[in-house]
């Protein structure tokens, strides 16, 4: 089976997008927020299989990791109790389209993280969302949206959050949000600096050795990481760390969000297929037809399909690691006979 | 011959350095700095025949473009006026490598681009440095040192000097310098975000319709870009910018820096070889021996010799395109017959 790591919910029933105008009103007016609106199934029907449902059947995936819509997550909008509101509508929002679908999706949470504020609201977000039969989360490295002024991922900043994720074994996503900074083009530029800032911080510090079971995926087929693997490998030896393989690439995972085939030649060149999970980010950041391929550019199964692997390397990156990084998916599957 | 666009005078003489402390201490105290140290020749000669010499000519390069060290370039530090000394002192250093070692090494000058300053003194130092013949220039995209909040490239904030640089005929390396943020490592993290941050502002603009003669190196392989290469086609296509290949690419050219035999042939594979121009940034980042090779990670010159492409292609990367985007250069190197 082909699962797809990375999915977020990008086009939404348009009365949700509109109570998140509302709230953002209210908090900016001081004003009570109006109650979130009726959606129906049918709504949510039909934004998802105009959408992720019908582009999935067509290229041949069979299960997507869900998650609210990126960009739109926003932490640093309004303050925390702003926050925790739309966490919980979000992913409420994804609860529904996986009971809906629960052949199809399986839910990944986004969290509360006010930039002022701990990891408190997000473990109760985390709790709540696994008790509802979400998998992961999406952890955000930059909650200010742009400026990077949070403690680096080894902080203990994030040890709370990372005994719950250790608890529950559940995965995080390190995946930033949109960019408030107008120097930084979110899709363009955002994901694929964080992705990389992220990757260096794990390198510095020796975080799986306090948390040897936690699981990162970096999405954005790692952002720089694969294509500047000796950098990497050689700022490891002069920081004294060990190499790579033991000192991140038991915990660290990379999905295929990289939308050409060259790009995902090198990824699976350089990146032992343990640690690469299939994603495409569809519907996302790139929406358009590569004019040289004449295919959609995140059609990503194709890149891999067309991969000088092994059938037993690229189940892997189709199946076998998605399942080892969440297990509470392989137990779902498990529990459908799968 | 072989020219290495990428250099930085990483180990100097030791008076320098400790007058850089003297400096920054003086601006800390409020009372005066004390005088520029006397260097002697032979000092420089010790920093220069133990370091880049010896290595260059090792690994069989002709010639450096050599700029001073990035990561102390730190423009954030003191005021204005303490900027401006630093840059004075650095670009006066690279000056006197150049006189001693002529035939080896061509100045680029740092810019004292002071965070809170318009771009008026690094005009000035510009045309001071060309008129002691420099070829080029870094100019930082973040001269805040980490958290991104200069303009894009794109702003008018940047059209004076753009200005210059163009009666004066001599390209920019975008090349950030040390980071004053914990969670962003120097040359693992924040160079390769600045990087790929700097190629999306330019993406995202038109800033070659304004200048059309205006020349950018984006150093370190170009950030991520090679690598999400089908993601800056598709973001280009998303925004309704021309195809790449004009929009920016008359304009926008990579250095090699990149530290392993994949990396470098995705780069060559993926981005026209008339952008590329050879560059190890030597002393630099990674100072090691990679395992896999029994090679230095930085003797760049190997990667690129084991490409497999035509020696004229090779010739544009070793040297016609430095030629090209350098034409100053090319004018010193015409005048000595070569």
């Amino acid at each position: 089976m082909i699962i797809d790591c990375h999915g977020h919910y990008t086009v939404l029933p348009k009365s949700h997008d509109e109570w998140r105008e509302a709230q953002k009103a209210a908090f900016t007016a001081g004003t009570q927020c109006p109650p979130y609106p009726d959606i129906t199934d049918a709504d949510i029907r039909e934004t998802i299989e105009a959408n992720q449902l019908r582009l999935l059947k067509e290229r041949g995936a069979d299960l997507t990791i869900f998650s609210p819509r990126a960009s739109a997550m926003a932490p640093h909008v309004g303050d925390e109790a702003v926050a925790i509101k739309w966490a919980q509508a979000c992913n409420d929002l994804i609860a529904r389209v996986v009971s809906l679908y629960s052949d199809t999706f399986a839910g990944v949470c986004m969290l509360p993280q006010s930039p002022e504020a701990d990891m408190t609201a997000s473990i109760t977000e985390l709790e709540r969302c696994v008790s509802m039969g979400f998998i992961g989360c999406n952890l955000n490295p930059d909650p200010g949206g742009g400026h990077f002024k949070h403690p680096p991922l080894t902080d203990e900043f994030w040890y709370p959050f990372y005994e719950k994720m250790v608890e529950l074994d559940v995965p995080a996503m390190i995946h930033v949000s949109g960019s408030c900074n107008p120097a930084m083009h979110a899709t363009g530029a955002y994901y694929i600096a964080a992705d990389t800032i992220a990757f260096m911080q794990l390198l510095e510090g020796d975080l799986f050795k306090d948390f040897p079971d936690l699981r990162f995926i970096i999405p954005h087929g790692g952002g720089a990481v694969p294509y500047h693997w000796g950098r990497y490998r050689g700022l490891a030896d002069m920081l004294k760390k060990p190499d790579l393989g033991s000192h991140l690439m038991n915990n660290v995972f990379f999905d295929t969000c990289v939308y050409h085939q060259p790009g995902i030649n090198l990824l699976a060149d350089v990146i032992d297929n343990k640690n690469i999970l299939f994603g495409s980010e569809m519907v996302g950041a790139v929406r358009g037809i590569d004019p040289t391929t004449g295919h959609y550019f995140d059609d990503i199964k194709r890149y891999v399909d067309a991969l000088d692997i092994t059938d037993a390397e690229r189940h892997m990156i189709f199946e076998g690691n998605a399942r080892r990084v969440f297990p509470r998916l392989d137990a779902q599957l498990k529990a459908r006979g799968l």
